[in-house]
């Protein structure tokens, strides 16, 4: 049994820093003096809304999220919000328009068909999603609720570099795969949510950052712990919120300050996908999946066009401690996903298995 | 700072067997060689597909789950559940009878009103929930998609000793607080569910079990992700489960079958909770809220009925390592809940310190 830890570029879940999970074992079975783990307090009792209000402070300073937003932290990941963001905002029209640069959020609109009229004001299927288009070519729609997208495309490895134009229609982003990696004006945004098994914490919890002047207006059937506005008054304790989740997060951010930040995080995340993107440019049997312009610096995606040699790739770079690096089922070829915890160093090793794999299999 | 851990009697969340943590924590940053905390590892990935695989396994062996039911795990806790029972089953008949012997009970009936027509088949509100109805007291409808009732009522500490018979009309039960502390026969329900964070793992959960027969009738509306249809199709991971919460579950029923499963719990339980009602009954300071036929073995609910002696009470035994001895808000007095982790020696640590109390403060 091997006592060495792996570089896994997994799409999410996804590595976590060694420091936070090292600090979550020695703090297992007593948390600080208090005779508990934090997966055994009240979500009541002092220890805990401690934990939880310095989580939510963290987070508001690190994004600057300005005081007309509130955090509200929700189960069921991004998928349960697919369902929320509509349920609790298109009341207002009927109306939403939605941005598809990728499987979710086709999906996302797909879900909202539900509860109004969806207006696609782009969808970059006609190229396999590779791209991400010009605020010029977004159809928008004076009278929608609000304007969805989706700001990094984990499958297909997008990125908007842009956050959309949209007047006086609220913008509603999920940045489930980008958020704390790049700065982001809050200010601008009716609504952000990411699902937290990223960039920021184990799976099990959604992040939802919300302008206070977009809740309370859901639809009647909406299913009361999906209320932005029931969960802002509770503080997003009208039940036992996902406690542990919270914690982890938690540590997560004091280790993200302790690395500069959102601007250290950004600096980061430039430098590592720049190692493999030149990897890629440089080189005659890998192809980037993505347009340039388009390329995600968290999800790297890439090929050899031989599916076979995409397999042994995988196999290969799993026996050098470089794991889960198949693209996803739906997009195939290779995938190499670069959140906030992937070291500088696991990007180094994986650069350097690529360019040995290619000298080895280059025909 | 202190490294005793102490007894913890909140209501959830609530302790966790020591060997379960210790586990976990020996396990953070290497699960059994896969060179990954489990928190990082793809809900998809081998390792991760075997912990969630064996986990469903014993869970349905530990409960004797039969053939005809699925296990589903999803988020959002038994508050969810509120809006899934009904979005999922009411419509059948559009109606649903209720019976509402405590605050949850309530809460669900409450929730399940936006979508059908609601019949109380009981409530035991008029001697404040201090009792369960007999079977002849449901006013059971016989066009009711479903009969509600929630098996053990935390807040005031009791607890269903029988299963109500409601003929063709399909048995539905929240069996958050006692669930995995006593032998149910799962044929005789249409569907059990139980936030997890009181028996079971941390919070963050539900366990949905389901008699595949009652899937696929949910409402128009319905959140996708709350669908059981889709979720017994996607096996729980139409979306990324909560993963480590499904984890430490699998640890916990590996640490109550080596107990002696749901039996050696059932034993444990009734002398768990005779050690403290014992006290009570022959205490002349502390009364017990409950009456004495349905008292539950999961809560022991009890007061000196005075405020002032009732908080000093909560003081003094945190001073002796006893936490979280204060009655729910809305019922105030005090309250011990005694799940499956609280060793026998926590309780008898209790009865010891009531005995003591009673002592130095009978007038």
């Amino acid at each position: 049994m091997s006592t060495q830890r792996i570089y896994n570029f997994s799409s999410g879940p996804s590595m976590l820093p060694l420091p936070v999970l090292e600090q979550a074992a020695s703090e297992m079975l007593n948390y600080r003096g208090s005779g508990m783990s934090v997966m055994e307090m009240s979500h009541r009792g002092k220890d805990y809304l401690a934990i939880f209000d310095e989580t939510k402070a963290d987070l508001k300073r690190l994004l600057s999220i300005p005081d007309t937003h509130e955090i509200i932290f929700m189960q069921g990941g991004a998928t349960l919000q697919f369902s929320a963001v509509p349920l609790n905002l298109i009341g207002k029209t009927g109306k939403a328009d939605y941005a598809v640069t990728g499987n979710f959020s086709g999906l996302a609109a797909e879900e909202a068909g539900k509860y109004g009229q969806i207006n696609i004001a782009y969808s970059s299927g006609d190229r396999n999603h590779t791209y991400i288009p010009a605020q010029d070519e977004l159809k928008l729609s004076s009278d929608a609720s609000y304007f969805y997208y989706c700001s990094n495309n984990t499958i297909y490895g997008t990125e908007w570099k842009y956050a959309p134009e949209t007047g006086s229609v609220p913008l509603v982003c999920d940045m489930s795969s980008n958020i704390m990696s790049v700065p982001v004006d809050v200010s601008k945004y009716g609504l952000i949510y990411a699902g937290v098994q990223k960039n920021m914490a184990p799976a099990g919890m959604a992040v939802v950052i919300i302008d206070k002047t977009l809740a309370g207006g859901e639809l009647p059937f909406t299913p009361k712990l999906m209320s932005y506005e029931l969960m802002i008054d509770s503080d997003s304790m009208n039940n036992t919120p996902p406690c542990y989740t919270i914690y982890m997060l938690g540590l997560v951010l004091k280790w993200l300050d302790a690395q500069g930040g959102i601007a250290g995080m950004s600096k980061l995340k430039a430098e590592k996908a720049r190692i493999l993107y030149d990897v890629i440019d440089e080189s005659r049997l890998f192809t980037g999946c993505a347009e340039a312009a388009a390329r995600s610096d968290m999800n790297v995606t890439f090929r050899t066009g031989d599916k076979a040699l995409d397999d042994l790739f995988v196999k290969e770079a799993k026996q050098a401690g470089l794991e889960t690096l198949a693209g996803h089922r739906i997009a195939g070829g290779l995938r190499a996903s670069i959140y906030n915890a992937m070291p500088v160093e696991g990007v180094q090793k994986l650069a350097e298995f690529m360019r040995g794999f290619e000298a080895r299999n280059r025909k």
